[in-house]
């Protein structure tokens, strides 16, 4: 079956889908994204990824480049089209095609990409046995709550964590403190129990996961801190683990290649890890 | 007369000249740049900036896409094809084509992409008065020595001066130094007529002109210190400046809208731009 890509207003054969080489998200990374999983040919958490995407945009002042109900239809035509039944939607959006100058062009057509994947399947056993995270200095931009394709630091980081057999790298800020991995957020189960991940600010990506789970938990009897946690603190704490809308909830089990905890997924990682499965079981439409 | 660019090893009008939507360059920044300034039809400065593509592509671990040698004689093809007699050359080299995953692709041939433009006149009298500049938090990432095509915060300070009627925002870091503009090197002459421009390091680009007017000032008697200087001296200096390949040596005579020195041009600035004229006639061959 051909697969297709959606590139400014035309399903194109995927081979052919391009760009004009001077599309500002190709000389200037201004440009933002955002990956909607699918699952048993859903959308899911579609609703806080397009209002994520409203946030970028507005941040960075580029107009939608269709209604938003447009571009889910088109998503969804797509999924349609290239046969997924699980894996996701990637849309990307940038300031358009104009002649190189730094500012914003006073006219250019906002560009819009979406192309479909199927799901990768992850490592075998790798929720079984949990992942392992290195640790890298956070040398990114200011604006990390910004989703744009100015990914080239997380580029190195994931380079850095692949070549040292791991599967993510957290990211540490100058005053020690982890902010995410270069892809996913981080969460740790302190000594004392309680929840911790990162609060939300200009440090990190408000992860559509991190925000699905914490409303998941509510109400579970679990004590929650949105705050900034140390790498020490990581490294004492019972449980570590990570989200995102690719790897959902995974166990971290080991940091720098010493075990977090007891170098096992712990009781609360697979707990939470099966309340998100639930949560994505509701979003496709399959029953409890 | 058409106008062309080069993509990938073929000469393509400039209207049609298109990469891939899966170009690392276009989703991830994963890519750098050069501009290679033309004056009289010869390149200025040509080695220094085919050496700094050569470290970024280095730093980034992305091979060269084709030879050096054969970059610069496409270079000077481009030129000839579009007339360009006074203008610049665009070079821009990614990772290539891949798959979407953050890491590096195991096989991806490197993406090449060139073109050319011509001189855009600067605003009328702009040497005369000065160049404004307005003064901006430093947001970008910790490897400004790489010239990557991640440029969203320079974008974005660029427009932020442009709506302040400036030139220029010179960017400070979180100490209270200026690092540099968003696409030009800073200077001053500071209160005991010493020549200080930002020394070389990760939170800036050694620029070309930075570094070509470094050796001409070089046994002119003036002393000269690389190194960072803050917000407060250049609001006290004598005299600013600002150098790029395009802006050459720019007299800044305002800064958050109170004047340097003067509030003109002064004479350090207009001899080092003099000095650097006759360089650049040096380079396209004019008779001194």
């Amino acid at each position: 079956m051909p697969r297709f890509a959606y590139v400014n207003g035309r399903y194109r054969p995927h081979a052919e889908a391009a760009v004009h080489i001077e599309d500002r998200g190709y000389q200037f990374a201004d440009g933002v994204y955002e990956v909607v999983p699918v699952d048993d040919g859903a959308l899911v958490d579609e609703d806080p990824h397009l209002d994520r995407l409203g946030r970028s945009l507005g941040a960075l002042e580029i107009p939608w480049p269709l209604s938003r109900a447009n571009l889910a239809l088109i998503g969804r035509e797509l999924v349609r089209r290239n046969g997924i039944r699980d894996g996701l939607i990637y849309i990307q959006v940038t300031r358009g095609v104009a002649p190189r100058d730094h500012g914003f062009p006073a006219k250019a057509r906002p560009s819009l990409v979406m192309t479909t994947r199927r799901r990768r399947p992850l490592p075998a056993h790798l929720f079984d046995v949990g992942a392992k995270v290195i640790t890298i200095p956070d040398i990114r931009w200011r604006r990390c709550d910004i989703k744009s394709i100015g990914l080239l630091p997380n580029v190195l980081g994931k380079e850095a964590a692949r070549r040292a057999g791991a599967f993510e790298a957290w990211q540490v800020d100058d005053a020690g403190f982890i902010t995410e991995g270069t892809s996913t957020n981080a969460w740790i189960v302190d000594a004392a129990g309680r929840l911790v991940t990162r609060d939300p600010g200009a440090a990190i990506l408000s992860g559509v996961t991190r925000r699905a789970l914490l409303a998941l938990v509510a109400g579970q009897g679990i004590t929650v801190e949105e705050r900034p946690f140390s790498l020490a603190e990581a490294r004492a704490a019972r449980e570590a683990f990570l989200t995102s809308s690719t790897s959902l909830v995974m166990p971290v089990t080991a940091i720098d290649g010493a075990p977090v905890g007891s170098g096992r997924p712990g009781p609360v990682a697979t707990a939470l890890r099966q309340l998100y499965a639930a949560h994505v079981d509701a979003e496709a439409g399959r029953a409890p």
